[in-house]
């Protein structure tokens, strides 16, 4: 900013390299570097007319950090640094303000003690409460120079009996001291989290800011400020902020007294107001993007003390990417770094609208959502009370967004209520309006969920499970279906006592309290109904944003995609296809004839059910090719164990003592629980599924194929192009590959020649077994060799790290947060363990397949698929597409494309792909 | 053997390179072969006088596979070509043996229908027994020449409608098809199989030897015979075999007359005696190993047809390998070399006495065991009569040996029978004595056992379950305690019905039934009691081997031991260490104490009972360290899943409903449920257990660390010294490894300090997490990294092939029979999948701990440890050390010895070790 010729406090700074040096060198400031500064203080010193540690013309200085990617909040600053007994009189004597140059010094005081030497500064809080107290005194600076002398005793008197040593009075070893302690806090536990966390490298380390203080609160012609450049909540261009006079940067933080807009300055102040506008104008085309500028005005004159990129809401950070860009300040590459997932997540979703997300603190407006109809947002919280929501339960966030409603327990009566069928036996406070009807707002409430629970979901607004991970039946369908999920509730002591909600709290809640969702980064439950805004659809910024990303995209983005619905919702988003649909989804359909066809004796009458499903499903993969009009589709044969299907020996257990009152079963209950009996399992993750279910049966792969083939060719017929990949699940050894591929080929083969034409298909295989990664060269080897692979990144993650996802509940937090992992493997690739393996996967198929002259198409539909980080990577090994739920689409695309353009030169593909 | 001056029937032999190229070429016998054939056939008719062809002076072929490595009865065998109606009469001319000449053709019809042109020959042995059964015939040589003739017209016409064209007649055309055929036999499928499971390579291809045609049914001066150089069954140094006069080869398998002891043929045909003497003396000599000779004597002419390596016994075996090297024939490492892992087994364990047993005869000998004191093995089986054993049901063979005994249901009832407390209420047949008490032998059958049933697995000789893996609990603890087991019965569709167990073939059987149960590669259940020797002892003769085995084996060989029963048997045999002790069979000897433990509510209460175990903790490793005098003891934290010690939902359930007939659950029940219910798992093996369970509950593993510290402090204090490695389970991160072992460095320096001495120990970590193998090199990266590893191969093939080894049951077998996988990964490391993962993880953290100046020990302590197949591989790997339960050591010990002498040079080691 001194370059630009902005009015910066003449200061100096200690490069990044010198923090690295210290800080490996055992923490010693060398002389060197000490000389040097002084000479550097020097110039300072001449520049501000005053001298550090002088008696008559002291100068004080700040102390701050400075890394080269900014961590906000994440390292330290000291000011005020330079003042003591003898410099605080000389102060005084020149600015003839007593009480602000003690109470200056009361504060370097606290902050060194608490920043420099790590001490616990509740000490020195207390006694400043207790005269505050005692003097019936509301505010700090009402505090007189008299009451300040004692409390300075008192407070050096704390700082020796914590430290052990008196507080240093001589400035330059107050500073030498201060400059150590920010290089320190580099190291610091929350940096390093940081850092870890947004992949900043360890190594750059920080450099450390020395500039002389000046004070916003010397007199009246004093002030501070912050100022925005646009609006950081809409993006509009225009100035945006708010100042105090007669203030330090601290009272406009700490809410005491209220701010006042930037706009009143340009009346009060109108020649600053120019200046700032001036300053704002350079500053942006300078730094290529709206700023976030701290001021401070001492005795009429404007200094600038820092400026940095302004954060803004999902909204406004796509209005001002694209308005640089028309305004030529910035590339169509940079609008699309510009943007953050978040950002757009924050713009797709419903979400709360906060005074200040970190304090959960909330603009209460009663009838929120009528009243928006009327109002904008602004004008609606400008109106607003704040206040505190209560979190009563923490989970894992499962379907993205917020909602309010009624809890409820049971998903039949969640229907019905949601239908208008039945009268709400509670008070209805949230209503929404179904075809005319007024009906009440409902968040479905379970222990887990199961298939039997769809129709709950959908009438519902959220859904809050104690059990489960994130890819259990009430995320993935959640999440499918659009809906805020809450899922694994119990580990934050949430429990479910019959139809009563215990909270974390230990509150009992019951049917028809109110309760708000709230689902992005973390998933929290408030008690009571917080506002919410919806936005109807994406906006048309985030539109245009994502087309430029498709453009620059070397990664595709596909959905999973099982039904009619999701595949419409997800090629509105623009996915180039489906990358996983799931057929069991379609069993469970039909889970009357899937029981019918497991319970069945032989496998003649198997086949006499299977015939009976193969219309059902046909009707499902036309409707998908439909729809797709021409993009591929993979679709996965059946995966899951057969007793996914069955109820639970327990259930059926108890469902006769309850029917009969005596350890009797009767002969249809017995029938069944020999079945389910038979294929209960100790671990269902690790057995009979996938492929190892389709070679033991194989008149079930037998009717899937028929059932795609003959849709792919009833559509073909209909003049609609398509390409269906058809996808063995669970394939550990070449030979489970082959086998399957021998049947699909077959049955593909038999109903061409029952009808007398054909399609093109593929067969390929999903890697979820370490095993089929380690040889994933045998799999793609050959003529009859995987045509593709799709990484099951959930599974992959379950086997190669031993988590069974419905069970990491336990001890997973606990991992997160003592760092033992960096991250949730179910939401973000481990990309140290499981990335290496799918890595050579990649590698090892690709070459191989290359020596038949094939490309070996490769894709992940695994959960991690819909995660910006995890695109990333995907991106780097080679990947040809992610794929992911129909509403995380947008975010993909937008990742994919930040992706390519953050590693311009990807992994070796072998064969390129036509 | 021709070269050896032996009087061998001329013939010819076509190379193995031949039969590769015939199989690449698209199975062409080329025109140079043709040429190069008839010139030597040309040679061996000069030979014999007789001309291939020849209507006046006929020569017959027979034509043989001869592989490079034998491959007994997978490969085929023509014998008789070269005949047909016109060379037929000719023969009948020379020979005047009209019927023997009709016999041979109609032999050969049938041995060219099925060898060569793969017919289903039961057409021929059907109108055989229908011409016999006819004429009322009981043998096939009282056939008339005349019923001959209307056979051979018979064979032809059936020839001609099975394959479709004539039965060839021209003997140069039969003699290239038989080529062909057997050249085509190399790549059958029981061959191929055979291959891989033997380790042979695909590539070497099979020779054909083209032998003149020799007949021991000529006349009265014929003969043919088997001969032994030395005896099979006992290895003693004599002639041993049998044989026939006018008799063919086929004649002496079929079992219709009785042949005669060689030792007659000494009175009958002296001269022919003392030259087989000399033969056998020079093809020993020759091949430096006991031979099995074949021979025929034709018109009082001797030919040797064959020889080979003679199949023997195990004792057998060993005693001739070390006959053999007093005699200066072979060294110590051929001697090592000479016996099979299957020979010691069957020396140590207890066997059944076949007669064949192929086709399941036995001796029958009714109290055989008795009578045995007073009689050799093969004096009684000269008495016996011979039976044939049902079997009645299959499983997994998870402890070797043969057991008879009365079936029983109930651990209790079996502890008070086997005690003599409670009289059984069944026909006692087979008794022992105990303490001078005569008590029924006992069979333990359950679904699966629990800890609760190890007083009835002692009780009983065998156990018998119905579901379960080779590493179930009645797998381990079986083994562990010396007992036969046979796991995962219900596979073969036994299944039990109350105190009923059906059998495969539908049979029930109630308590008291006698089974056998015999385990060794398969796993069988026979009705009723068979005769079983069982061995006393390992036989000095395997003693002696196992020493020189111990000489040269570049892998050690330690033991799986819990308790000092189990550590005293393998130190009996040798062991060098204990690789594994789970901790974790020392709770459930305090179950009460551990679920006391569980069910504590607060870290407080669980303390206070952990300190009660920590003395049981510390006595059983006292015990360790004592029996192992030095020897080094990796000992394994707590690793199953707490809800491993509690009860089973159902079971509280259904005490509630039992106790109480109606629906509501006592407080206890209640108190307990919730704990269980908390602690339930969907797949528990990739859940809350290992070091997640210590680092959730530091104060189980400080209680652990602590007992072994203490009793390596108490038993070092008794003059022993002690070796403790503690073994961290489940590690996947390296933070995982880090802050356990932390944990174990606290507390180990807390004792050291409290008692006021020290002694050195080492921390590692089991490699049974796929990510572990893949992040091996961070894992044992610097000096608080991992000081060795041992890899759980039974967890690390669950996780990386996705298998449950609860719940293969299902699937496995058919996998392995239908060649999906090569054999069970349980047993035999899958070299393909998880071989590379362990190469990997070996090659990684060696070289890691090399870069600080570390030598990484690595073993492996899965099941597998005691498998050849396996010990070759991780010897092959670099590995220190191999472990298994104490009755495999000897067989490992072998092993490691036999991938010693068979790969000299291993994988890379990076440092030494000391």
């Amino acid at each position: 900013m001194t370059k630009l010729g902005l009015p910066v406090p003449p200061g100096f700074t200690i490069v990044t390299k010198t923090c690295i040096e210290f800080l490996k060198s055992g923490e010693k400031l060398t002389d060197e570097l000490i000389e040097e500064m002084k000479v550097a203080l020097n110039k300072v010193e001449k520049k501000a007319g005053k001298v550090f540690g002088d008696p008559e013309h002291p100068l004080l200085v700040s102390v701050r950090s400075g890394a080269k990617i900014s961590m906000p909040g994440m390292m330290d600053t000291v000011l005020n640094v330079g003042l003591n007994p003898k410099t605080m009189e000389g102060l005084i004597k020149i600015t003839n303000h007593e009480r602000f140059v003690k109470d200056s010094y009361r504060r370097l005081i606290t902050m060194f003690a608490d920043v420099v030497c790590g001490l616990d500064i509740s000490k020195f809080e207390n006694k400043l409460e207790e005269v505050k107290t005692a003097n019936k005194l509301s505010f700090d600076y009402e505090l007189t120079p008299e009451l300040l002398d004692g409390l300075i005793v008192d407070f050096l008197l704390i700082f020796k009996e914590l430290y052990g040593s008196p507080f240093p009075e001589d400035p330059m070893t107050q500073l030498l001291m201060t400059i150590k302690a920010v290089f320190k806090s580099w190291n610091n536990k929350r940096a390093i989290a940081y850092r870890k966390f947004e992949g900043i490298p360890d190594d750059i380390g920080t450099a450390v800011n020395v500039q002389t203080m000046v004070f916003g609160n010397y007199d009246e012609n004093s002030g501070t400020g912050v100022l925005f450049t646009r609006n950081p909540a809409t993006g509009e261009k225009a100035l945006y902020g708010e100042y105090l006079m007669q203030a330090q940067g601290e009272d406009v933080v700490a809410g005491i007294r209220t701010p006042v807009s930037i706009s009143e300055l340009k009346k009060q102040l109108p020649k600053i107001y120019s200046s700032l506008e001036k300053f704002a104008l350079t500053l942006e085309k300078h730094y290529k993007d709206m700023q976030d500028i701290e001021f401070t005005i001492e005795s009429g004159k404007l200094y600038i003390l820092q400026t940095r990129a302004g954060k803004r809401t999902g909204t406004a950070s796509a209005k001002i990417a694209l308005d640089l860009l028309s305004e030529g300040l910035i590339s169509k590459e940079e609008v699309i770094m510009r943007v953050t997932p978040r950002d757009l997540e924050s713009s797709m979703f419903p979400s709360i609208v906060w005074a200040n997300e970190k304090s959960h603190d909330y603009f209460n407006i009663e009838d929120f959502e009528t009243k928006l109809h009327k109002h904008s947002i602004d004008e609606l919280t400008k109106e607003a009370k704040i206040s505190h929501a209560e979190i009563i339960g923490e989970g894992l966030p499962a379907g993205p967004g917020a909602a309010a409603g009624h809890i409820i327990f049971d998903s039949d009566l969640a229907e019905q209520l949601a239908k208008g069928q039945k009268e709400p036996n509670f008070d209805v406070k949230l209503w929404k309006t179904v075809d005319g009807k007024k009906v009440p707002k409902l968040i479905l409430i379970k222990k887990e969920t199961s298939p039997e629970d769809f129709h709950g979901m959908v009438a519902s607004e959220g859904i809050l499970t104690m059990t489960g991970g994130l890819t259990s039946h009430a995320a993935l369908v959640g999440r499918q279906i659009g809906k805020r999920v809450i899922v694994g509730a119990s580990n934050s002591k949430m429990d479910l006592l019959g139809h009563n909600l215990r909270t974390s709290d230990g509150r009992i809640l019951s049917e028809g309290d109110v309760v708000t969702l709230e689902v992005f980064d973390h998933a929290r439950v408030y008690l009571g109904s917080l506002p919410i805004y919806t936005p109807n659809e994406l906006p048309e910024t985030f539109l245009t944003i994502l087309d430029y990303c498709d453009e620059i995209a070397q990664i595709k983005v596909r959905t999973n995609a099982d039904k009619r619905l999701d595949a419409e919702t997800a090629m509105k988003f623009k996915a180039v296809g489906i990358g996983l649909a799931r057929t069991e989804h379609q069993f469970f359909d039909a889970l009357d004839l899937v029981q019918e066809m497991i319970l069945a004796d032989t496998k003649s009458e198997r086949i006499e059910t299977l015939n009976k499903m193969l219309s059902l499903q046909q009707k499902d993969f036309e409707d998908l090719f439909e729809v797709l009009n021409g993009k591929p589709a993979t679709i996965r044969l059946l995966d899951p164990p057969l007793h996914e299907f069955l109820p639970k020996e327990l259930e059926i257990r108890q469902r006769a003592w309850l029917e009969m009152l005596n350890p009797r079963q009767t002969e249809e209950n017995l029938r069944i629980l020999r079945k389910v009996i038979y294929y209960q399992e100790a671990n269902p993750m690790l057995g009979l599924r996938g492929c190892r279910l389709s070679l033991l049966f194989p008149e079930i792969t037998e009717m899937q194929v028929r059932a795609v083939i003959q849709a792919a060719l009833a559509v073909h017929d209909r003049g609609i192009v398509v390409h269906p990949e058809i996808m063995i699940p669970l394939v550990g050894f070449k030979e489970e590959f082959t086998k399957s591929r021998e049947i699909v080929d077959r049955i593909a083969k038999l109903v061409f020649e029952e009808k007398g034409k054909q399609i093109t298909y593929h067969v390929g295989t999903m890697i979820e077994i370490p095993r089929a990664a380690l040889t994933a060269d045998e799999i793609a080897a050959g003529e009859l060799g995987a045509d593709f692979f799709s990484f099951g990144t959930n599974d992959l993650h379950q086997m190669t790290l031993g988590f069974s996802r419905d069970d990491v509940g336990k001890f997973l937090p606990y991992y997160v947060d003592e760092h033992i992992i960096p991250s949730d493997p179910f939401q973000t690739i481990d990309v140290d363990g499981v990335g290496k393996l799918m890595d050579t996967c990649v590698q090892l198929g690709r070459k191989s397949a290359s020596e038949s002259e094939k490309y070996l198409k490769v894709g992940i539909c695994g959960e991690q698929g819909g995660d910006p980080h995890s695109i990333e990577f995907c991106y780097k090994i080679g990947l040809d597409y992610v794929s992911c739920s129909p509403f995380r689409v947008p975010i993909a695309r937008l990742a994919a494309a930040q992706a390519t353009l953050k590693f311009p030169k990807p992994a070796k593909k072998y064969l390129k792909s036509n």
